[in-house]
């Protein structure tokens, strides 16, 4: 690539910053309804900024609808697709961030904010490098593509029936995804697939209003039952005993293997940024990255039932929930699951605990061999200077399913990610030096991207 | 008792009504520190307007200090405490209260409101019975004193410590406690003793702060690891598996025995009110009541961890907590409950969870042959116009063990309440005839205490 287009990166960044400010301080969390249509229209405006075309469309449910974009270029042989969500995740526990989630606040050349990392950075850090090339050496004869989504943190309801619908305006030759950036030690690191996702709502009411505790000798308590029912679900040796539940998992290939095999070993800084002693099955190295990328899961995300406040309170609660997510792995089908989910609750004497689905999602892995993974690879380490880490999978979820299987692309995810940035959680964050990196690399991609498969 | 006392009673009823109101609409919730000095004052003149000396006393926490009052006639043979708390439990969920809790609203001849019940009303149906006395027929030569605390919904900390210091005060002969009134069918109930309690909040710390819930591989998650150590402190046959827990209690003496099966049934309204369709162990008749007044409990009175807002957030918490309960029957003690608690948590692997300790009461009981008993049940049955019920125990707790133990007196329940009365949950009220014919009971009794011991 024409050293000017990096000069024009560096010299636009504070201008780059900026935009990103702007686009964080706009609030967009699907879980909440709020701001997802005004972030919507930011997003459009802030793509034709970047010199394309961009419509917002509806999806099933309105108040999600899905930004697309387009390069004006019509004969361009290859399209390289740009996958990004715009929506976040809600910002609470609110107490423990550092500044306010929707107030972007630099410091020491890191920037917080809810959704900074996941997924606005990437976007605007694409942006940046589609205007760089524009701007300097010009874009090379391909046709670029965004389809950016406002429901993705709430498990992209309607997002498979939108590409059904809508699969010519997207149609492409290879899809960068969400995700993917530097590993602890710098190294970039290149992720190719992600898990599946099943996140439900168990809820148990056991009478019809809060009661004494002192009625607790007769009165069933919904809480306990949930209790109960969680811990026949998984026990303390972590296994999930729904029934079935392990079957349709794929055995790993001796590629994935070999791929896990040359990640390196982030237990350590992994359990020293979460404060963790010893990860579950005391797993290290080789073990604990198989486990983040090959193991599904079963998480309780969420509990409540009865007096939470201050102090005590004597009382029996009437009902009790719990948010239950379940990751998933290639071929398990989360419909399956959640059939095993409700039978095991039936055989198990919980037929009063009711199943509220919120998420239903397949995993997805592209393989490690396609051309594409190549090209990303390459140009990575043209730009970080290092051999990138290719990961098999993500550890998270995300809509590749639909992606793989309507537009029957390759997939893979490069970025501006570091391990620290603390997605989901309080004070999520970027570091600068990666978001520069991140808007190099995804010129230096685009910039090459004609020759993938020649 | 003249008919001129009765007269009085309903002539001044809709000034009692009123006294009644003002005092509820004064929030006095310990568990939040909300309103308890300004509520003990306008107890203190409640007291002083009935002709007692009241006196304001702080007690090892001044935050909750405890009044007392006597009548001034110093040459009393007999002496007659009446045992009362001016805190409230706090209101929430607020949502399911269909009038404000603290502006008391009447309706039907009810009255709702926090605390009408629990334990406001019965302190001002004892105030309304000396007033109507001593306007009519003169109060007999007796002292009355009061005791009202300020931290009973607390777990009444440092009352211990308080009737030891001031046990010279308070010196009775016998002691009317609250609770009491009737049971479903109208017919008077008495109380003879209270349960204990061990309230403890269990803590998991798992990470130093959430996380993304792709994590769950391989962190530990603190949700489940309460939900496991809950499983195994009680399974779902309702046995508590602490070791120990069960063997000091007492086997049921026969007159304890008679006593339950001369109780009616009640597990029908019971359920009906509650919306509860089946007891536990499918209890009925006998062995309902048997569980509600003679069996130890461990219940769940709240629970929270992770996100518990709307719609989904794939988080893996950093922390958990459960507020759990136990009530104790004679002779149970909260210290070797704790202990045991502690020691199966070690044992079964669950060292990484913390207990917090709110409340430790001792159980008690006063036995059903005192002669203090057959004085409060031949004057409910005056007044009534049926033979009273006699119950060994109530099923909740209150800090009867040190007046028994230090005072060395009887102590009996009999007031206002009826089985609707929803103390501690949302819409607790009152029915106005029963609070009526409270008053009368207790103007009886107070008549006749001379009589006890003759």
């Amino acid at each position: 690539m024409n050293s000017s287009t990096y000069k024009y990166i560096d010299d636009n960044f504070n201008q780059t910053i900026s935009d990103l400010k702007r686009l964080v301080a706009q609030p967009s969390i699907s879980a909440q309804k709020v701001g997802i249509t005004e972030c919507a229209e930011m997003v459009a405006e802030e793509l034709t900024n970047a010199g394309l075309i961009a419509k917002i469309l509806p999806t099933s449910d309105p108040a999600y609808p899905v930004v697309i974009a387009e390069t004006p270029d019509a004969d361009s042989e290859k399209t390289l697709l740009f996958y990004n969500h715009y929506d976040v995740q809600p910002p609470d526990p609110l107490d423990e961030w550092e500044s306010p989630p929707f107030e972007p606040f630099e410091k020491n050349g890191y920037i917080f904010g809810r959704g900074i990392s996941d997924d606005k950075g990437p976007f605007i850090a694409r942006l940046a490098a589609i205007k760089a090339l524009s701007a300097t050496t010009g874009l090379p004869p391909l046709k670029i593509r965004f389809c950016l989504e406002g429901a993705e943190e709430i498990g992209s309801p309607g997002f498979h029936e939108f590409l059904e619908q809508n699969k010519n305006l997207l149609k492409s030759d290879a899809c960068i995804w969400e995700g993917g950036g530097v590993n602890w030690d710098g190294r970039p690191l290149i992720t190719l697939g992600v898990k599946g996702l099943l996140y439900v709502e168990l809820e148990c009411r056991a009478a019809s209003r809060d009661s004494h505790s002192s009625y607790a000798p007769t009165v069933p308590n919904p809480a306990w039952r949930l209790i109960w029912a969680l811990s026949s679900i998984k026990g303390i040796d972590e296994k999930i005993n729904i029934r079935g539940f392990y079957d349709k998992i794929r055995p790993p290939l001796q590629a994935e293997i070999d791929a896990l095999n040359s990640l390196p070993d982030t237990d350590s800084e992994f359990k020293k940024d979460l404060g963790v002693e010893v990860a579950l099955g005391e797993a290290t190295g080789f073990e604990f990255r198989r486990r983040m990328i090959m193991d599904p899961t079963c998480n309780v995300a969420g509990i409540v039932g009865g007096y939470i406040g201050q102090g005590a309170k004597t009382i029996l609660p009437a009902t009790a929930k719990v948010k239950v997510d379940f990751r998933l792995v290639p071929d398990q089908d989360p419909k399956d699951v959640l059939n095993g989910l409700r039978q095991h609750l039936d055989e198990n004497g919980f037929s009063d605990i009711s199943i509220n689905v919120f998420t239903s999602q397949h995993p997805s892995r592209t393989p490690l061999e396609d051309p594409f993974v190549n090209l990303v690879a390459s140009t990575a380490e043209t730009v970080y200077g290092s051999k990138p880490y290719i990961q098999p999978s993500m550890t998270g979820t995300g809509p590749q399913y639909p992606v793989q299987h309507i537009l029957g692309v390759p997939v893979a995810s490069c970025g501006i990610d570091y391990p620290g940035n603390r997605i989901h959680a309080p004070n999520e964050n970027i570091n600068l030096d990666y978001f520069k990196l991140g808007i190099m690399h995804t010129a230096e991609l685009i910039n090459q991207f004609g020759s993938l498969g020649k």
